[in-house]
């Protein structure tokens, strides 16, 4: 047996979101026609309006639906420290730490040659111009402590060289507050390699 | 820091799928803007359609767009055999186990005087007319084997007394693969007490 066509076809629809398996869609399908209907409505409108109106800010690509975020438009911003990240979620992640000042670009991706995205497709060129507009002082490179996003990171940095700035990389080592027994090796070892006087 | 205006709203309006928390909502609502536009509109229209139009139907009280749904259409079903159910999810778990060909009957929730749910709110009358249409010469009770579906069951069992027809519960016992050392109280006595002959 199968479900009526339009509730087969939000079951199927609601697949697309991230960890929702089909039980899950089903059970959502239904909650929402059982008990919820102007939940289902107000979700329908705010996807619509946020999948037609969202788009990139025009200085830092994070997602926005005005020209400049928030953030780039703050004035309370330092303006001499730019952060590179790669999804609009470490914008969130870095913010919410409460220990950066600074402006952030934000990629969307890494390199990765394999699936085709190179250097024109992360929005390199745009950072470099931002950067050659001299106002920035440091770039911190936050990309993923991936291969991907390390490679991203060298790439960065290898075309930063000529530009007199100060280039980092965030720090890896050990998380706060775990366990070193529950450490993986590969994190130990750069925990290790990157000790400090204390 | 918060989201643009139409990213929170989107965030918020996600948190009505049941089991979806702040966090999931977040990368719900970045993956579909990151990634999938198009998925993101193709939900917003399903909903709305659902929403809009997926009634009930006329003779079991299932989710239906149409008057009456796929089964109580279907020429192939033993009309003399009734289900009653609680939720439309029931039909379809029913439906999976091919072990019924009769037709159902969705109360739609349980009867809960704490909650003011009473016998009009789960179509008891509607049921009974159902019945006393007379094709019908068995009703078999599978509400939850809950207090409230219990209770909900024995009500319906109390108003079918003066008819001439075969009225059962779904039985309650040990389900079947599990072992005997993990299955709760109740249900060991109820599958002691309702021991058959081999």
């Amino acid at each position: 047996m199968s479900f009526s066509p339009l509730i087969q076809q939000l079951v199927t629809a609601l697949r697309c979101l991230p960890g929702v398996g089909p039980k899950s869609a089903q059970r959502m399908a239904f909650h929402l026609l059982e008990r919820d209907r102007n939940a289902a409505l107000e979700l329908s409108s705010a996807l619509r309006l946020a999948a037609e109106q969202v788009s990139q800010c025009q200085q830092c690509r994070t997602l926005s639906e005005t020209d400049l975020c928030q953030l780039c438009a703050s004035s309370s911003r330092d303006r001499s420290s730019l952060c590179v990240l790669e999804s609009p979620m470490d914008v969130l992640a870095i913010e919410h730490t409460n220990s950066f000042g600074g402006v952030y670009f934000v990629l969307g991706g890494h390199l990765s040659p394999i699936d085709g995205v190179g250097p024109d497709d992360i929005g390199i060129q745009q950072l470099l111009e931002r950067i050659n507009e001299g106002e920035i002082k440091e770039v911190i490179l936050a990309t993923n402590p991936t291969v991907e996003g390390d490679a991203t990171a060298h790439y960065i940095a290898e075309q930063l060289k000529r530009e007199s700035l100060k280039v980092t990389r965030i720090a890896h080592g050990v998380p706060v507050g775990g366990e070193l027994e529950y450490v993986d090796g590969g994190t130990l070892a750069h925990a290790l390699a990157g000790r400090r006087l204390l």
